[in-house]
C-alpha cells in the first residue's frame, strides 16, 4: 500500500552541466528576473512582456513591502500576472513568485526628494539590501543560469535586453540608466542621467575612506556634501552624433541595481547585497565589491541605455 | 485551445505567515537540513533516519565535490536515498536535492592530519564556504523556516536534535561537537573535544587582529603558532557528575558548522559563509560575525553533545 504512493522528489544536478554563456537561447539557459517592487507601473509590466528572450526560459520573482502601499502594488501586480499567465502561451513566464516582506518600507514617504536625502539613504539602502537578499535566497534554484535585477520603475529597455547583456558573457554587467524629461528651455524631450551607482573608483575616494570614515560609515555617490571624485558611468556616454559603439565595455568598481545582470554562479559563491558597511559600501555597490573579493569583475555599458520612470 | 493548457504556477507568500518558533512541530515548520559531503558515512545516514522531527517537514540538501571521491560518495548517498524514499512513508523526507560542484576538493588528501594544517585551512575553508553558499542559495525556498547545517561525519546526535535546538528559539544555535575515542591508558571509551570553531572573543584576539594581521589574514582557532586566548565552548562543559543542565546557553562570537541551527530569516537577510577574510574570520566563524552585523546573536549549548566520526 505504502509502495503505491509515489516516492517524494529526489533531484540530482551537476553544476558543470549548467551553462551561462554568450548564447543563452541556444543553450536554453534559465533567467531569473528579480524585482523589488514598492510601486507598480504598468509601463514596467508592458516592457517586461515585450522582452524577446523566450518567456518559457524566464522566471520572475517579486518582493513587496508590507503596508498600504505594498497592498496596492500587490493587487495591481497580481492582476497583470493573472492576465499574462492565462494569456497567449508565448507570453507566459515559466513561473512567478511573489513575496511579501514582514516589514514596511523604512521611509514613510517614497517621494523621490525624500528618498534621496543622504541621512535617509543608509537606512533605506540597508532595508533594500535585506529585501534583495530575501528575494535572491528564496527564488534561486538549481537550474538558474542568470539573475537579472530589474527595478520596478524601469519602464523602457531594448526588447533584446537579456540577450544583449548575456552576449558580453561577463560575470556582472550593467547598462546605463537614464531618464527622459521635458526640457522647458527648448521645448524638447531629452534624456539625463538617473543612476549614479555605477562607477570606477578614484584614489581620492580610497583616501577619503582611509582618513575620514569611521568603520560603519558609507561613502555614497551623488551628494555634494561628500565629493568622491569617482568616475561615473553616467558621464562616460559617447557623443550620440558620432555613431557610438553600444557594445563598448568599461570596468566598474560599483554597480547600480536598476538593471543588473549577474551570472548565477557569482551569487552562488556568496555574493549578496551587504545591508551593512562593507568597505564603506552598501547594497548594489557593496555587492560589486564583494563579488570582486570573490574574483568576479563588474562591467558597464555606457552607450547602452535603459530608462527610469520620471515622477 | 491555448486556454486549455494550465497556467504556469504563480505563488504568493506572506513572510509574516512563516513562523520560526520554539514549537516547530505544532506550527508545522519546514526544516532544511544541509550537508556538504565529501565522504559518505552509513552512521550519518542511520542517525538522520532516527531523527524524530516529522520527516515530511524535513527537506535535505547535499553538495558533493567533483572527482573520484565525490563520485564514490554520490553513489553511496544515492543508494541510501533511494532506499529511504521508497521505504516506509513515515521515514521518507519531503524532498531531497543533490548538487555536484564543478570543482574538486582543493586538497588532494582528505586525511585529517593534512586537512588541519594551518596553511591548508584558508584554502580549504574558502572552498567550503563557496560550497555552503551554493547549497544554501540553491535550496532555500519560500517556506523554509529553519536551516540545520549538519556535517557528513556527524554520526551521532540525540534523535530529538531538531526539536531540542529549536526549543531555544534562538537565531543561531550550536551544540558542542565532541568525538568518541578509545583511551589506551585506562582501556576505556572516552570523549574529547572535536570542533574548536565555537568560541567567545577575547580582548587579546581583538588586539592581535588590530596589530598583527594584514587585511586578508585570518585568525583561526586551534593552532599553537597563533594563540588567540578566546574562550572555547569545547571547554565550557560542566562536570558530568554534577547533573549538568543540558539546556544551558552561552553567548558565542564564532560558531562551528558541524551542527548549526539557523533561523531561515538570518540567511534571508544575507548572512552567508564568507569565502574571504571578514573581520579576519572565514566560513562558519565569519558567518557568525556577519550575522552579528545584521543584529542576530549566536548561542551555544556547552552541555548538549553531537559526535564526530573518529578516523
Ligand atoms: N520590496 C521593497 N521594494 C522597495 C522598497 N523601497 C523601494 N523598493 C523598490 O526598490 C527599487 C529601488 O527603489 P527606488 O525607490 O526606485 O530607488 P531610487 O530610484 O534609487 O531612488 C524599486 O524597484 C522600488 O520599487 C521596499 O521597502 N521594499
Ligand atoms: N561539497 C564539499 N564538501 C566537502 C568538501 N570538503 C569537505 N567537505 C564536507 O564538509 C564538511 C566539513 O569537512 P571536514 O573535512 O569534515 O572538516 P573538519 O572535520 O573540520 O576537518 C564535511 O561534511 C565534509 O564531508 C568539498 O570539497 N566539497
Ligand atoms: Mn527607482
Ligand atoms: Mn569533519
Amino acid at each position: 500500500q505504502e509502495g503505491q504512493q509515489l516516492a517524494p522528489p529526489v533531484v540530482h544536478y551537476h553544476m558543470n552541466n549548467l551553462t551561462t554563456s554568450s548564447n543563452p537561447i541556444a543553450n536554453q539557459e534559465t533567467v531569473l528576473i528579480l524585482t523589488p517592487l514598492a510601486r507598480f507601473y504598468q509601463e514596467y509590466w508592458d516592457n517586461l512582456l515585450k522582452l524577446t528572450y523566450p518567456h518559457e526560459l524566464i522566471s520572475l520573482g517579486f518582493i513587496l513591502p508590507k503596508g498600504k502601499e505594498g497592498n496596492a502594488a500587490t493587487a495591481a501586480l497580481q492582476e497583470q500576472v493573472q492576465k499574462t499567465q492565462k494569456g497567449p502561451l508565448k507570453k507566459r513566464f515559466a513561473s512567478i513568485t511573489i513575496l511579501r516582506q514582514d516589514t514596511e518600507s523604512p521611509l514613510s514617504s517614497q517621494d523621490e526628494h525624500e528618498r534621496h536625502k543622504l541621512e535617509n539613504q543608509k537606512i533605506r539602502r540597508a532595508a533594500m539590501s535585506k529585501a534583495r537578499n530575501s528575494l535572491l535566497f528564496t527564488t534561486m534554484g538549481p537550474t538558474t543560469s542568470w539573475v537579472l535585477w530589474l527595478d520596478s520603475d524601469i519602464t523602457e529597455t531594448p526588447p533584446s535586453l537579456v540577450q544583449d547583456l548575456a552576449s558580453h558573457n561577463k560575470p556582472i554587467i550593467v547598462p546605463n540608466c537614464y531618464q527622459r524629461y521635458f526640457n522647458k528651455d527648448n521645448n524638447k524631450w531629452e534624456t539625463r542621467p538617473y543612476d549614479y551607482n555605477s562607477w570606477q573608483d578614484s584614489p581620492t575616494a580610497q583616501q577619503l575612506a582611509k582618513d575620514k570614515l569611521g568603520p560603519d560609515d558609507i561613502l555614497m555617490e551623488g551628494y555634494a556634501e561628500l565629493p568622491t571624485y569617482r568616475s561615473l558611468m553616467a558621464y562616460m556616454v559617447d557623443d550620440p552624433q558620432s555613431n557610438p559603439d553600444v557594445g563598448k565595455e568599461v570596468l566598474l568598481d560599483g554597480v547600480g541595481g536598476t538593471a543588473l545582470m549577474v551570472k548565477a554562479e557569482v551569487h552562488r559563491d556568496g555574493a549578496m547585497f551587504p545591508p551593512f558597511a562593507f568597505y564603506h559600501l552598501i547594497e548594489t555597490e557593496g555587492f560589486a565589491k564583494m563579488a570582486k573579493r570573490l574574483d568576479w569583475q563588474s562591467y558597464g555599458l555606457p552607450n547602452y541605455f535603459v530608462y527610469h520612470y520620471n515622477e
